[in-house]
């Protein structure tokens, strides 16, 4: 069995941002000499997210909207008692989801024709990292 | 370390519908000849999910009911512009998830009593895909 | 290639509780003695879930107040024609996730500094188990 681990850096200049990775992960999955096996994304903070979906910004302003509905920025969250601003941040993280899981086939990742990779921020202009970790044969 | 991959098609009379998959995904597993390890199971279309949770038809009213509420189908989606008329479609998959991983023990998916996988279609009536990828030993 | 298997029990006092699960974890993940890996943990109920976020019960908070609006208790679920009263779990359930994956890197969970693992009862007072699969070298 192979593993191969890699991280990517973030620091968004707007406070939320979504950014597609899939090049990146792609990479590392070529990086790794893996041919058959799972990889793994996931943002190592909590106020942000991995998702697929497609590359289209009017998906992405319908996303907005919807966590906008969820957890609008500014409500008043019991987190921010701790001085934190950033309530609406933690429970986006929730709905969109920290990880996902990425088939790896014949060396390459394994979507569909439509099936991106992104990272979600919710709480940016400042560094922040997600964890790739790809295990196979 | 093993490696298994298999693929299911669906292509669902209705625009919305939700199909258990667990005998399916239980038969990869057989096939795959793997004792100990994890079974990714994917849909490979952004309009469509994976889940586990029960096989119960009031559930799946319930849940259809509150994916309504939060991605109502013909509100004035942004993704509309592009000339698609699916933007719920794609708001009820980052809502469900689009992937589960199912631990496997003993040659058998490691599921509680009630634990049951399904296909979520949300834009239907064409050809769509699910991956199935088991590594292990 | 190793496997690791355990489970985890809980009969939480409340109805609904959160269970910070990262200590039990993380001796999961020793006593299997892989270094390199991905670590499976799931609920094997389907209303109860398994994430991760910060530990900080204002967060906690804004979570529950977020899932009572989305699911709210007693609510008129169809799933409770069948004599049950837990619709609003399954609907948690859903809406939270019943799985995370982590990685396991240099022999530990690879997680970020506030990156806490969390049990979610959603129906409890009663015995219910987690899932553990850890797989590596």
């Amino acid at each position: 069995m192979r593993s191969y681990t890699d991280y990517l850096t973030f620091e968004t200049k707007k406070r939320r941002d979504y950014v597609n990775i899939t090049g990146r992960v792609s990479d590392a999955v070529a990086a790794s000499g893996i041919a058959e096996g799972l990889c793994h994304v996931s943002a190592m903070h909590i106020t942000a997210g991995v998702y697929v979906n497609d590359d289209e910004s009017g998906f992405r302003a319908d996303l907005t909207a919807l966590l906008e509905r969820l957890a609008p920025e500014g409500a008043d969250y019991r987190h921010h008692q701790t001085g934190e601003d950033n309530g609406e941040a933690h429970l986006r993280n929730m709905m969109v989801g920290h990880q996902v899981v990425l088939p790896v086939t014949e060396g390459a990742l394994d979507l569909g024709p439509w099936e991106q990779v992104f990272y979600a921020e919710f709480d940016g202009q400042r560094r922040k990292r997600v964890v790739i970790k790809i295990i196979g044969e």
